[in-house]
């Protein structure tokens, strides 16, 4: 059966995430049922496995997944007439592309890319609803860097993932953190840029939260290096929502969509 | 009675327009119910006058009105408050400032600017549905840009107001068009930027339809001076959706929310 992989962008808002459950709305449920109404072999039961299985209400503008399909699809085709099943559903097919047997959406990856999008200001926001987290007040950006800084490389990152990540091992590596400031109308929106080839559970929203804390003042940078020792899910700061949560992008040893 | 300016932020997508209309929401009547709650003298009747009165699905990043209450409100104070009384609507006060008789939201105004979001991709929009206008294909920034230029200045826009347009004139000096390109996942977004004393009613959505034709490649961008010349609505390129409209600010001789 040939195999394709999807590079997909929804908005998380009406999804319980990623994954298929029963009774629930879930991209991988939505693009399935696109599936099953183009290409019939796909039906009975046939699932399709992502690079990222983000939580409810977490968006993506670059999550990947593979589906065996029994047609050998031209790729613009089959976006083309995925993306028509999907409606209304926000969840597009942004491209696809036949690849190898060897390859497999979550474990070829090498690298996943999350972004999340903080806004300070006192009046609500309109236009990003359900896009953004907001807190009242603006933050420090430079404490918040210096806070991030103590987390980059390999660590065990236990403070820093749920209790219910099922990850063998809390050990991981994070290869970048930045914090990018703009000007929003009356108030200050800042994007957290994290990159790594794995994140446990929660592991962004977890940092995000624990850095807006320093970024408030309340903690201390080096707050941020004892959290991380105390391999202690205690010791984390809050966990932040995951409306400003977006899978940017996922990193292969050979890009299935260039060219 | 006190006066105050509000600076404003909306999502036009729930609302029949800025106006006030009798059994249809708009943004003005969400703003006069909230003061009316908080302000009871507010009551009778009373309207606010607004800088620009966008259409049906049109948003705002810096609309300017102002109310006459019959409280002497601190400032900070009144635009909480506000806010307050408009949950849930996608309205929000972002400054409120007290201001002399003398200040008029719409008739002292000597500037407004507006944003065009105008996105050109193969897939569906899911973020920003029902915040941009979409096409299919790219377009030609330059070929827009040249084709801009021949409005910039005083003109008689005739071809570019709506046939229910009210102005008493259809000559306008357009201050300033920019077009500003930026890669999004698998497209390209291009946003206009438009600064004039004031606008004919269309003339935004007018414009920028007429230069999509020319990024498309099926108008010369010597055809927008031609249509100009030709002071025929029936010579301007298709209007486009409201949408992608924002209006993002309104320049006063002396701007009631500084400092």
């Amino acid at each position: 059966m040939p195999r394709f992989a999807l590079l997909i962008e929804y908005d998380g808002a009406p999804f319980a995430g990623w994954q298929a459950q029963a009774d629930q709305p879930s991209v991988q449920g939505a693009i399935e049922a696109a599936l099953a109404r183009l290409d019939l072999g796909f039906k009975a039961g046939a699932r399709i496995a992502a690079a990222g299985r983000t939580d409810a209400g977490v968006h993506a503008t670059g999550q990947v997944a593979h589906a065996d399909l029994t047609r050998d699809w031209d790729p613009f085709r089959l976006s083309e007439a995925l993306n028509w099943h999907l409606k209304p559903a926000p969840v597009a097919i942004l491209a696809a592309a036949r690849v190898g047997d060897d390859f497999h959406a979550r474990f070829s990856a090498h690298e996943r890319r999350y972004l999340f999008r903080l806004i300070a200001r006192r009046a609500p926001v309109t236009h990003d609803r359900g896009k953004v987290w907001q807190v009242l007040n603006p933050l420090n950006a430079d404490a918040m860097r210096a806070g991030a800084a103590h987390l980059i490389g390999r660590h065990d990152f236990t403070t820093f993932r749920s209790t219910m990540c099922q990850s063998p091992s809390p050990v991981k590596t994070l290869d970048e953190i930045t914090i990018e400031e703009r000007d929003i109308p009356q108030g200050r929106e800042y994007r957290f840029s994290l990159r790594a080839r794995s994140f446990l559970h929660n592991q962004v929203r977890s940092i995000v939260g624990t850095l807006e804390r320093v970024g408030a003042g309340s903690w201390p940078p080096e707050r941020v290096a004892e959290a991380l020792q105390a391999r202690d899910r205690a010791a984390c700061g809050p966990v932040c929502s995951p409306q400003g949560l977006y899978l940017t992008g996922v990193g292969y040893p050979h890009d299935p969509f260039a060219g």
